[in-house]
């Protein structure tokens, strides 16, 4: 692992001069820029944390192609032991960031190009896998940040890529050149995007017979030449302008991973970080595969910040004197079952996972559906539930500059404070970061992320195996199977 | 109605000069603020509205002191037709303003006070009702608006006001003179403060007889000597501050009320304006008054923002193309279900209203607490539901100053379009409506505006005649009532 | 009203000698067969309460044919404060009953035809509406109760009557004559057809020009030639045949309305009780008006039942000593708001009532839907969280047989009393009622009941009005109108 | 095992002659009494199936204390696979049954006891747990089926065991001898217990010193003199009378499994079968430890019963041609969705048991109880939602006496089809099974078996180690621990 900091990896972003865009103007240094900066610190956190005791095994994975030892973000997981890992791993870290540390995007496409590449190969004779494992090595060996980039642009959602007007509203291969392809198109809502090393494309949809150049996936640089990002606006943003951390809340980490459009105009790739090119026929298995293995992560990180929340909601209840009322202490438990239930998905969709032909683990693809689908109620539910137990302060309370005005701070730190022996500033602190971690983009990553939810719907109709259900129900009510008599 | 349009009451503000602070800094006009703008636009909007002939008779009554046309938000409600009047004009406002229009606090301060101080005139022959009266009629006379303000500080909530450590803690006389009285104390999270001409405080719990200090209701000028503002933060607000308006999503109104804490630094009130002082078994007459008038509201204005939500979903549904899937048809059912029912409740409420001793009309207070309760609930739901039906890019769209950056705006033009004949812009503009609308500080405001949940649980337990359901029970199941054999 | 006391209606229901079977044999006397006494008990409360003078108004009105004060059941509704007395009544005898009282069907259709038939004279000079008017003045001169029968049996759902493979599957003409039509088919669920005088017909979906002979309506006596009624079983129903009546839990009425299937054997109609023959056109003004009738219903004899049902959580929880505890009370609260949420949505759709061009009033027709919509979710809800205050004995409780043997009463009168004073048998009877009430024949009622949810979520989307909603939005969003620029 | 088969079993009981009385008779014999027939083959199933290669593993195990093959159900856990595989057992079991079958509940004591009895002897020095191996080698030689008594008669729940007015309001020991003690009281709702071999009683709460002859455990034959039960009432229990069979719905298994109070009247206990007498302090452990291994258990089978009522939902969706409608696919997918949660929750806490001091496995205790807090609604909602798909005839239709009568018959043949191609008989035979899974007793099951949600919640609250999570929010807002500065 050569970058094994956060130092490391701040250098290393400083080096790379990726081409990033925050509201309408060019970023010259990620990691300082206050409206990235957070994201960063919080990737930079998994560096410096990758050889921390207290997470033993989690952080850290055995190369099953070299043996050695390397960050767990870029491992390709050999038994369900490596899923369940991912899944506490990411609980573990949701604890200590109240975020999104962005790389189980990246991790999630390489395992998902692993084992679909291995099978294009087996099936066509192509190369992919080879190329893969060759990429694999290097990502290993460096400690790459890579940026997983799904979604596109999509246009007119009830057009296939074929039928849209606009021929780019998904990523598409517009030039073939002996040593590599032209592609164009955007990719949005790409999480990590401006403090990743690499940008790892794969097709966002199943792809038919006339969408083969829609059928495009690889791996560059993320300072390639043609590609620009643009950071997208999130919930209190603007207060990072402010130059106070206070009213920010989670000041460190933010509220939730910083998502970038990446538009790619006319960038070439080189064949050797090509890993599908017209094979249109497995877009489907992209998806599938990439949604399985990123659907799994929701119990996973998400029960971590529903802890913070939790936690949130007990200070905040003590601070006021009613830590020792029942309803609060139903709330609290509520939120804690939610949380569990999330963990309980991700848990037993990573123990019930099984290998693929090339030998990496999937999650159970019902259940990991299933996860996602409760992360889109349950993380509301909790959010709504701490907003019950900390009271309407969170939404009025006045700014940090306010409580350093010398007539204004008195007025806060004598009206604000409530049980005695803590201060005011306490418990404005949690109040900012239940704020923080209940805004509208925070709920809104856990609602679309990795698929909106009707896409979880479809699969789990589809591998709900009604058929046998079927079955059970004509059994106990004594009707023959259909052909019988 | 002296003040008859916007502009009159803008004007008004101006020559005022309530002494306001919004991040740090004293204000020097709140029409004109970024910060405070939004409020006084949506209160001058009821202004501008109160003549207009597509409301009827929904924003204006007929005092019956006077005889004369007021403003209903100034009026005593004479029946029940006004009580669902008021409901109704409060769903045709959060129509229009997709925000919260502030008077409604002071409009139901008012009608506590009225018949409130009727009833402790009636038994301890005090003249507070004449007081409210002539202020009553000055009030109408003028079309002031008021601020109505009865949540305090509260300090540790598992102590009663006289047990706090420090004795500010609730609002209270710490002086009486031949001409009136000296008051000390905070109130918190009070609605449309900084841009009202009057404060009006009500005491915000029961008080017992050690609590005499604490039993104080008044209304003064908010440019009294000694009153101090500090304007509450909001989701986005820090946006405000960028001279944009896109990135608002609603630029005019802002997302909710604005609110602020009051600080009382020996405050003096003549006895004119005195509506309560000392009487403290009235305490709890104030707090049960007024919440029922005030929780009567939430199925009125949340539904009518409500309608905007829904609008908002089915105009993104049809900028993406899925305003034709059954899932987004069915979402939008369930919002428009959640909307009525918690507009019936209100209707509800005010229909099975009653007269008070005073001649005043209150609603319904076991129906009144159901509204408000139901709103604790829908509408956090409701943003769900408008998060899930318009899909990721609210929360991860790059800024306006993007759209207008040469290189970028293009770039957003071609990808952020969807269907055919709708721009970018268009989808873009209802995102950020979603995303204002779906923020922290409006869901808190359905939570804990009008008391928090709990305070309507134990209303509703108190007011749900327990006895009487347990006789029909035993009625049907052949039990004797006790006593019987 | 010659009908006066439910034994006047007894004896009237002996002479009718409906062709009625339950188990596979006729009954000879549906008064006291064991299966249908209870809802002729259910209804024959309804005729000895209607002078009761606790009840006030509720139970009568004054016909606008003659003046007289005949039964509300009888009424056409001549205003909203008709329609609030509608539900209010049927919370009332909710209450008493906790049961189906079954007369609202007959009266929802009688108001039905009579604003129906109005319109398709004004508009075919056809005499529907004078034929009508003289039958109801024979109903309410009689008092007569009239079984309302709108569902068919429908075939296969997904095909249109005309398409269904046996024609049969809607009732239809299949004969004409100079003094009346000959009909066929099947009427199902039809609540209190084997103790009602009447049987009134409507089609049950709107009908095309194919369709014609489907779009009829009558209104026979119940012992017709030809009309042949199977009693449907409910839950616990064969308890009844044991000679007890403890283990019925409400053995006086039952838990739900007694439901029966009509089969129309070629069933001759004098002209003179024939409402509809032909005009296809206005199958659907049945529905529609009828659907909003009965829907409004739901937050009226639901709230009352739920009454009943809280009032068994309390008192079961006062016997266990269990009434204090923080989560008991929090139960039986929901339990309250939800049957107040319920009652309200019934009030405001009737208060927001408006008159047909006939005269007669129906209720809101958005709101009634959301009614009962509503009914469907909470009525389970009630149901679960009774269960969850009763405790397990609800369902493993010994029999009345076990409680009157020698050795084994002794024993249950020892183990299952709970609170000093309270009696085993009281918590018992307690238990039995509250497994009746929720029994899925009673939910199952309150979610199909006046039409599957599925037919509210239309409604309510068809009367939801969107394009006004996207204006709402479009307006707050700065973006012009379609057309505009 | 020496009771191989079905038939074996049903011979052994016949051999037993336990005392059981139904409806105040007393049974000659359980496993032809209509009433206690379905549960006796149910629990019959599952000993003709233990050798069924189709079922693999799950219904064996290899013992650890002879090494020989045994049932599953008399198993002591060895691993966190052999709780994995009872949970798996249970699902497929649920599927095949759509019941209860009984044997859990002594399995889950079983393993109590082992891992109990082991850390008293060790801290105590006496020798209960060489007792319970012997006991144990029994059992599995036997194949023994064994009911698990816990839940005691509790009279008034806001009193302890030793306060109760009456003593026996807990089961206690009475008098002790040289060969063992004497017994009385009663334990309620015994699953199982009239046809299994042996009644295993443990205490129900923790007992405190002054308690200390409640703390008694023990395992007797069911036939032993002075044991009396009385078997409980359950839904739609009395048509099992009717010498029918369509009517039940699950003819064969019945609805849930059959319960009974049992009744010990000063019973003799020889000390060999006593594993707990007096120490009071591990009473506590009981309740806890058979808490986690039974509520582990509700998401086997009742995620297994779930998918019988889904499966019952698609089909009778098919038979009435809806079977393609978007809202029926979505409530479908609803079910499955829960029926995967809950499953998910007992995976995931059978992965993460752990090994007692004693070597027997544990699933983890925070996630048990989550799986049976979920399991109190997810039925319930499951419940719902087919009856939302099925339609009201679930709770309207005729008897299958009606089905077979002459007349009767021909109508309901042609109006209860629905789709061509499915008979009448199939449609109902589905209405049926919806009817029989959704009753009350089933769902009461739910709710309150293995303990009731109140339970579930103080569990919950108790390992949800709030402080910790108190910790990661002051470490992420930026305050110092308590004690730091």
């Amino acid at each position: 692992m050569k970058i094994k900091t956060g130092d490391d990896y701040r250098q290393s972003l400083k080096a790379l001069g990726t081409e990033v865009y925050v509201l309408g103007e060019k970023v010259d240094d990620v990691t300082t820029n206050p409206f990235t900066r957070p994201h960063v610190n919080c990737a930079a956190l998994l560096y410096d944390l990758t050889g921390d005791p207290g997470l033993g095994d989690l952080l850290t994975a055995k190369s099953h192609l070299t043996g050695k030892k390397i960050s767990r973000f870029t491992h390709i997981h050999q038994s369900t032991d490596d899923l369940v890992a991912k899944v506490k791993m990411m609980r573990a870290m949701g604890r200590k960031t109240g975020s999104c540390f962005q790389r189980c995007v990246g991790h999630d496409g390489l395992n998902t190009l692993y084992s679909v590449t291995y099978e294009i190969d087996g099936e066509l004779g192509t190369e992919y896998h080879q190329r893969l494992r060759n990429y694999l090595e290097h990502v290993q060996e460096e400690n790459i940040m890579i940026a997983g980039a799904m979604t596109d642009a999509k246009g007119d959602r009830s057009l296939r890529p074929s039928k849209q007007t606009d021929p780019d509203m998904f990523v598409r291969v517009t030039g073939r050149r002996a040593d590599g392809v032209i592609v164009r198109g955007c990719k949005m809502h790409i999480t990590g995007a401006v403090n990743s090393h690499d940008v790892l494309v794969m097709p966002t949809t199943g792809m038919g017979e006339e969408e083969k150049d829609f059928a495009v996936s690889f791996s560059i640089p993320a300072n390639t030449s043609g590609v620009v990002m643009v950071f997208g606006r999130q919930t209190n943003d603007a207060r990072r302008a402010e130059n106070g951390t206070l009213d920010l809340g989670n000041a460190a980490y933010g509220p939730v991973g910083g998502e970038a459009a990446i538009f790619f105009e006319d960038v070439f790739v080189p064949w050797e970080r090509v890993f599908l090119c017209g094979e249109h026929r497995f877009s489907g298995s992209f998806v599938d595969r990439f949604a399985t293995a990123h659907r799994q992560n929701y119990g996973g990180c998400k029960a971590g910040i529903c802890d913070v929340m939790i936690g949130a909601a007990a200070l905040v209840a003590e601070y006021q004197g009613t830590d020792g009322a029942s309803h609060v202490r139903d709330k609290v438990t509520e939120m804690i079952h939610l949380a569990e239930t999330l963990h309980s998905c991700s848990l037993a969709c990573s123990y019930e996972g099984a290998p693929t032909p090339s030998g990496a683990y999937v999650a159970d693809r019902l259940l990991a559906n299933v996860v996602k689908m409760n992360t889109t109620r349950f993380v509301y539910e909790v959010a709504r539930l701490v907003h019950d137990v900390a009271g309407g302060f969170i939404a009025t309370t006045p700014s940090e500059r306010d409580m350093n005005h010398p007539k204004l701070g008195k007025f806060i730190d004598k009206y604000f404070k409530s049980k005695n022996g803590f201060p005011a500033e306490h418990r404005i602190r949690i109040g900012r970061l239940i704020e923080c971690m209940t805004g509208g983009t925070t709920l809104t990553e856990s609602m679309h992320g990795a698929g909106s939810p009707q896409a979880q719907r479809l699969m789990i109709l589809r591998r709900g195996n009604i058929e046998e259900k079927k079955r059970f129900a004509r059994e106990l009510a004594g009707i023959p199977e259909p052909g019988e008599s």
